[in-house]
């Protein structure tokens, strides 16, 4: 791979097994990872499933705390052996890191205030580690791209959105406010012409005035319409995305690009352009 | 700015400050008439829902006051600065920012008339004047344009789906009427029509005789076909408009164009070509 | 508009009137029946309003006799008046002509039989004529041009989401058939099937297990995928399309094209190039 | 054709007639085969509807085993005439021949036994066969190709709908989890995060505290923008596969490449560049 070894023998060769996914173990650490972290968050889940907790309550919380303090080590071990220790603590993937180690030990202290499990929700971020194997970094780069360069007029369409929402809502609740219940308030209706606009219609606030109805109606097909915008820019930033980075996943299969920056042009440890 | 000072600095100094948003007067002027919109539209929200108005209508009714007396004054010093004033007063936005006024006053002769608030929610329009500042008109611009472009296959595509909503609705009155008390009428079979066309399915109404959802389920099927339709046009449009104004709006972000003709080409205040 | 005078001046003249739009008295016409079309879908909507029905009845059906009787004798003069007549009779709008006159007849034959308002709906497909008016048809043509292209993929498109609907009903009902009795035939699960896989989503019959929520959970992320298919065909196709005839309707405003074959090329009145 | 008739006349014949479909014959077997896949998956969909099932069980039954020996028969000889006989026993359609047929001769023996009818349901794979006729194919090689070049954005994209899922149900099942029965637990909470960013909307859970309703009102928003991403995909990579395989089916409609593999590039029959 060509890096320099520094002075540090045993920092480097963790870096490359924890940080990289190109050696042997650096992959074989990767795909455990992967698995611990799936199965972590099959236990959060499987925890508040009261026919599965009556029954496996011990080995569910016996297997939570075995993980958290293997995610624990890892931590340590990653701040560590991290080449920019500062830089990795404060990234988006060092706070995820300790957000998901963190709630396990707060629970400790507070036993009795399930509050806290808000915060170990957060844990299921652990999967976007994930994405860090193999080829998929670029494709999500040319899909964020594509994101980011649509984001004014994404923009544009949200505010159009809402304010269809705001006025649809007001109307909604003078309309229906009366004959109906379900349209309570003004916040509600909105609510509801989100569900409706959105073409999701739970069906949980309907419209039962022939008014109410008539302008339901017409919030659906407008939808449809507005439905058309996203869609429409997502494929034209796409098709433009596509043409910048044409197959570049495929041309190396063999030099995994796990640790480049969102920016980064030339593969760092190969050299190849990406 | 290089604008000639005309004899009236006064005058210039407000147009300047309330319709422009290139000083910093301007910018904070446009700011907080932003915040105060928002605000607006949330009191009128909140004075819907019992449990708030119940304990904070006196608050809310101050504060709404308080919005509409700043509304007021900012409206005529609008109409005071304007370069023409008439042109003004009946464009786009100075109708709205007379209708986000006129509700609050006509309120207090007909006290005991709520239909009135029915007009009290144009004030959410409001909102349509954030769009006014920065870079997101020219966007704006592009999708409108797109959407323009396009307005002779739109309409073309809502003739089709109000024939297929028409001839459905009528064929399901017929055959679920008698079995099923909620396809009551023509109209309200239409309703539900344009429910499943546009993907809602609200489930209020859904069809119970096994030939009825037949009909439904193909129903379903077209309009999963005539929903790719507006999405294609917007598609293609937009890909037309985007090549035609190519990354505009971050070519020269410093000079803010808030107020340009739509079919202006050049900045009037820079020159810089849009 | 150079077309020979006949020896028939009233056949010509009446031609002229009921066939095109391009003569003040044409246009006057089309504009009259586009409303008479309305209004006699209007009405029959509104006779299945049972309130206004027990109140307008007597008018409702003189107004819907009266609009008959002058679509029979629009229906006579168009076959007399007609360039060919046979090609007339035997063409789309030849035949909705007549499926829109002939059910208010059969009704006098069979009174009490009201199964015979099935063909009735029928009436409401007058509405197609409206788009014989102006440069609609052209675009008509693009959108047409472009779902013929595609038909092949749309058929593969539709033979999949019949096979996965037909998979996926029957596996439903094997797994929700004893704990839910809404899932109570395969054809029934198809149905839900169908709904779900449209992302209409009624709600009338819902998975309750959880093996059977977590394969409808796997049928939506699968039709959201599918979903893209055809709004992805539809976009090539217009994108294609619209190179082809790029802005046609813009060009020659004034001479409306309303009696043009699908594949003509050459406007035939004043040979501009469509 | 210039095929060379092999040593085994009788062979080759049944080769052309039950694998090929350019010969009358061929044609006729396949759309005799085509009618009975579709009988027999009427036949199992109408057994399980009880009206039906208990007039017309004894004729139902009757018929399902006369279309089960003729595929068994059919199935026979396949294997009989194939050229190459064991790459057609474990190819897919060898598989889906096989499996059509056991589960009727399985229920034989373990008569009590109604789980085993749950693979009775691949026999539905039966009308894949229906695809192999025609020009069909091609079509669905561009079809499938654009799929297979987007399958890392789409990985991506599901991996992304997964997280946000996993989130969201957690988070709705903290807010709701206890004013509202439904979100019984993560799992049953993150069904309702598909059901609602796929736009189904059963609403069989739908939120009931006003945080949850927001939360529900942005996850939507959220889906509807995500829902833009496979769309946009689809659309660029069928642009890019129409680009390579412009038109092709329409060129040699008299030449029915029933047989070639995924990835030719000339008709094996005709030789004929596809």
């Amino acid at each position: 791979m060509g890096l320099d070894t520094s002075s540090q023998p045993l920092r480097e060769k963790l870096y490359e097994i924890i940080f990289e996914a190109d050696t042997p173990a650096g992959k074989g650490f990767d795909v455990i990872l992967l698995i611990l972290i799936l199965l972590s968050v099959l236990i959060v889940m499987l925890e508040t499933v009261s026919t599965i907790e009556e029954n496996y309550m011990q080995l569910l919380l016996w297997a939570e705390w075995a993980i958290t303090i293997f995610f624990t080590l890892e931590y340590i071990l990653r701040i560590y052996s991290a080449r920019n220790r500062v830089s990795y603590i404060f990234s988006f993937y060092g706070i995820v890191d300790l957000l998901s180690i963190l709630p396990a030990y707060i629970s400790l202290a507070f036993k009795g205030t399930h509050y806290l499990l808000t915060i170990r929700a957060l844990r299921l971020l652990r999967v976007f580690r994930i994405l860090k194997l193999g080829t998929y970094l670029i494709e999500s780069q040319v899909l964020w791209a594509a994101l980011r360069a649509s984001r004014i007029k994404i923009t544009v369409f949200l505010t159009t959105v809402l304010i269809i929402v705001c006025i649809m809502g007001s109307t909604m609740y003078l309309i229906e406010g009366e004959a109906n219940e379900n349209f309570a308030s003004i916040p509600i209706s909105m609510y509801w012409a989100i569900v409706t606009v959105t073409t999701v219609g739970y069906g949980d606030i309907a419209p039962v005035t022939p008014i109410g109805q008539f302008i339901a109606a017409i919030l659906m097909i407008l939808g449809y319409g507005v439905l058309a915008v996203p869609t429409g820019i997502v494929s034209v930033e796409l098709a433009h995305a596509s043409k910048e980075h044409p197959y570049t996943p495929t041309d190396c299969p063999h030099c995994t690009p796990d640790d480049h920056d969102i920016d980064a042009v030339f593969c760092k440890f190969c050299g190849t352009k990406i």
